[in-house]
């Protein structure tokens, strides 16, 4: 059992934890008995290290600690052992360093957070194990603003969810500020990662340069104005998707996807996405792309494949990453495996 | 007729208000016969002036030019009278400057959109007649930001539509470089309001401060990332206000609007909604409180009010902005004026 002393940081982050293990849609979760928490040894994780010890505890739930060492800077190694015995100082007896490799495509920060998360999962082989995260409002705001950079659309500026198994991030509707006054109130000094600093890192200038500059433009409160509106977008999203679903299944032709007629996937009917809204048809499309294998859509691929619907003129297939072409012959959509010379701007097909 | 010569960004600026005033749903206000251009002097509106004669003179439309005298800054007059100047060269011989006087609340930029706003509509009492205005991506970028600050949800973040009768706004997928070099091919010099570069207004500052920040820190193309995501959250918004609208009509309990209830609305079914999804609820309570009167409503107040359907505890009525008490008896969310004492945190009601 922990008794550390917590004053009202402390309690909030506590009860934020507790919100969220013991709600009715943890219920799957908590049976796994054991509840992984991610630690990297700054405020955010050692502030979830005592309210998961506390949570756990009452809960009659382990907790297992687990702080990842990426080795990418010198004496990582003596941080991740820090780290641990700290975590374990504030009542995470069992915790664990994982070493990893980092390296793979899309830039170090990229291949740092792959590299994590592969590294948490292998660590909680357990049936429903979560793993907590110390993601807070603060992070949250971030994740939005990079979502609006990207303009990838709504869904990437929904921002984090709290339950998305096995990931849960109970801290996201406190302040950044809250785990720094909980380290304090318990007497433990966070670490301070120097690539938080580093202006070389997207997330880091957001953080250091952007923010400040826009609680001073825009008033104050701007983490907090980005953490309602993406929590919106979430339950907006959840109709949307919701209904998206119900006009794939209704739009899919089968048979598209056998062997012999070099679709890679089922057909989609275009006269009954075409009775529908663009918001919808938008998103039936790319679930049944992606379904086909297709990766790393753009607004600009899903508008050209909607064209084939919305603005029909007898037009050619459409390149897709993943090497895939969607077509319209005989009134139905169809994707296929690019075979070159398959696109083309003006392939009459009949319709 | 119209003759300026233009090159290609000249030309891009003539291409989307064709683009704009020859859409199928902009049938009903061609028969205007007349389009009215707000003209402020600067560049994006000297650029949609030309572009305005250009596209009306072949469409068999008259143009107005619409310059608004705000009256705030000395010389505003000579300015009006410059801009008028300017814009009948360019072909809207029919342009008048429209006095206003500024004053109101919300700060002096909101009071000026106000009076701006009120002028140009009583500038244009033809049935159905559009008037042009030179918003342009970079626009749509800055409300974009702005609504996020104000963190009410995908509504503010979902900018400026490009048809919003009477406004129509052809120009908000140009960049506004291409409106200065628009007026750089027709040999004019836009004026440039000194309140553009004033610290003390915040959408300066966004374009100023702001937006350099974000382009240097999320790379290029912030503006045109934040006007693709909001492109698509107005599709989305479309289908979920319609299902909200669907969810509203079948929720409604008439009868709660007559006099001697109390009511200022009609009711609605807290069962019928407790079956949908937040979103659409939230949506239709909402619209609810929108028709009974009520203005100004946060995410909190619509929060509160859903609670009586969503975690209905017996709790009391919940205040709302226009002094209004929304609270839920027999199953019914009614909506009354406030009377001292009716908003009580325990006030327990049979159910």
């Amino acid at each position: 059992m922990t008794g550390n002393t917590v004053g009202p940081a402390g309690l909030r982050v506590r009860s934020a934890v507790r919100d969220l293990l013991g709600a009715p849609e943890c219920a799957p979760h908590r049976r796994a008995g054991v509840v992984g928490v991610a630690i990297s040894g700054g405020a955010d994780s050692l502030a979830l290290a005592d309210a998961a010890a506390y949570c756990c505890a009452r809960l009659g739930m382990a907790t297992r600690g687990l702080v990842v060492d990426h080795r990418m800077q010198d004496g990582s190694a003596a941080t991740a052992a820090w780290a641990a015995e700290t975590a374990r100082s504030l009542g995470v007896a069992e915790t664990r360093v994982l070493p990893v490799d980092v390296h793979g495509a899309g830039g170090p920060e990229a291949a740092a957070r792959q590299a994590r998360y592969a590294a948490l999962r292998a660590a909680m082989p357990e049936d429903g194990a979560l793993v907590l995260l110390g993601h807070t409002r603060d992070d949250q705001a971030e994740t939005v603003l990079l979502g609006l950079g990207r303009g990838s659309g709504p869904r990437s500026i929904a921002g984090m969810r709290p339950l998305d198994p096995p990931w849960a991030r109970p801290l996201l509707d406190l302040p950044r500020s809250d785990t720094q006054l909980a380290c304090a109130e318990l007497g433990v000094r966070p670490w301070h990662d120097p690539h938080n600093a580093d202006p070389r890192f997207t997330r880091s200038r957001l953080r250091t340069e952007v923010f400040p500059l826009l609680e001073d433009v825009l008033q104050d409160g701007v983490a907090g104005a980005l953490a309602r509106t993406a929590a919106q977008l979430r339950e907006d999203l959840v109709v949307l998707d919701e209904l998206a679903g119900d006009l794939y299944a209704k739009a899919r032709v089968p048979g598209h996807g056998d062997p012999g007629t070099g679709d890679v996937a089922d057909g989609l009917d275009a006269e009954t996405l075409g009775t529908a809204r663009a918001a919808l048809r938008r998103r039936a499309i790319r679930h049944w792309l992606h379904a086909a294998g297709a990766r790393d859509l753009s607004d600009g691929h899903l508008r050209s494949v909607d064209a084939l619907v919305s603005a029909w003129r007898g037009q050619g297939g459409v390149w897709l990453p993943g090497n895939l072409v969607a077509s319209r012959s005989h009134g139905t959509l169809r994707v296929q495996h690019f075979v070159s010379g398959s696109v083309t701007d003006r392939q009459q097909e009949p319709d």
